[in-house]
């Protein structure tokens, strides 16, 4: 038996979520019966996050292993036959049999792509998240930037976890939180060890509202500091959201995620 | 009673094409529903361009005649909060009696978004058309570029026409046909007094068997001049089209479509 790292790009529009149901209806389900079509055994997999309902992927990272030997380019195309289009094998790659995708990652980053103004737009329904503006009023950038420099660093994010949140600890260390603005576009990048449940989304939020300029950046600091989930805004939909990139130590020396057929060819630097 | 125009975005892949059927599910259907419920009567529209299923428009334009007064953002908001979310009105504009969106119009621009590589990519699912390659094989820009300055003109377009088309005449005026590469996509700009039934489509088929070097680019001249369909390629995927604009004489005054919130913000100049 070989271990595989395999990375992915999904469209979780489509998809209950990353985490197997009965429905069949989620990623693993589907790159599950993927690589068991292909390989003619049955394969189970492990991914690095375990991505929410509508919640997108441009560098989830999976492993598994295997006794079939292939080339891996063949296991990249012969994988993708057997899956739906709104889901993508990028690389296939061999890793040490103490490489675990959820456990080895010692960071993962998220992207919110968010569109705001007056006018939806419908051609990146579901794809990017939608702030609602009165016409000519724009988001304040510059007090959301502020907002987020509060929520930087090691912090208890009980705040902006949500109720059915599984993880032992709610301290994180959150060392990115940038916002890059352009035209109607924010792009939120968010980087940490590892996230709570709906902490991104329940961040955006908050975020949104000091934007809107319904509340003042300092109440985000409030927020994180009274430690209760009631304070915060309410979750943000995920629609804009996106797990762009899994980090590992380098030995391993995994792929990073291929933008270039994303939305956000042209967009991301 | 007034005459108002309107331009309309619109994700073709969710809806049976623009025109109306029993089924309810077409672009003209969900319209004239929002329509008839903003205003409180019943609303017929005619549009510029009917576009088949799975076809997507950045510059629909269409007309209506109403007894209602609202200011023109009121039927802009208003008529959206009745639309799905992959369909949305972008600006409304009182025009003479005498503008008609389908007979009114000079010319129509259709772009079809094409990604091509060893590797499908999921976020762009059903919004650009895609071509496998094998790896390290690109398309061939140059003959690409070649062939198509052989359609363009005027011409009896039979070689690309749908055995379904209405049209009275197969000879049409097309005066652009522009390739613009940029990695792995390639952006196709048509330009034509107007168009025969998947004349688009068709000829993106041939000119991809120019790409990947199956014919040289004169075989597109020798098709279009024996005028039968059969000698064509197949009909390409209907993913990656868009109407991106229709065009008028000038003393109607019609905005421009705006694509800064598509997918092709910051890609198309």
């Amino acid at each position: 038996m070989v271990r595989l790292a395999l990375g992915l790009q999904y469209d979780g529009s489509d998809f209950s979520g990353w985490q197997t149901q009965l429905s069949g209806n989620t990623v693993q389900d589907k790159l599950e019966y993927a690589l068991s079509q292909f390989s003619g055994n049955s394969v189970m997999v492990t991914a690095a996050g375990r991505t929410d309902t509508g919640v997108h992927a441009l560098g989830q990272v999976v492993h598994f292993d295997t006794a079939l030997d292939r080339t891996l380019f063949s296991w990249v195309r012969g994988t993708n036959r057997f899956l739906p289009n709104s889901i993508a094998v990028q690389w296939v790659k061999p890793v040490p049999d103490d490489f675990h995708a959820r456990f080895s990652a010692v960071q993962r980053c998220y992207l919110y792509a968010l569109h705001s103004g007056a006018l939806r737009a419908p051609l990146l329904a579901k794809r990017v998240g939608y702030q609602m503006l009165p016409q000519d009023q724009q988001l304040d950038i510059g007090a959301m930037r502020y907002a987020a420099s509060l929520l930087k660093g090691e912090h208890d994010f009980s705040a902006f976890r949500a109720a059915a949140c599984q993880a032992k600890s709610p301290i994180r260390m959150l060392d990115r939180l940038d916002l890059e603005s352009r035209g109607s576009w924010v792009f939120f990048y968010f980087r940490a060890n590892a996230f709570l449940h709906h902490m991104v989304r329940n961040m955006m939020g908050c975020l949104l509202e000091v934007g809107r300029g319904r509340r003042p950046p300092e109440w985000v600091g409030e927020v994180l500091a009274k430690g209760n989930r009631q304070f915060a805004a309410p979750t943000f939909m995920a629609d804009g959201l996106y797990l762009s990139e899994v980090i590992y130590p380098d030995h391993f020396a995994l792929p990073i995620p291929d933008l270039s057929a994303s939305l956000f060819h042209g967009v991301l630097g």
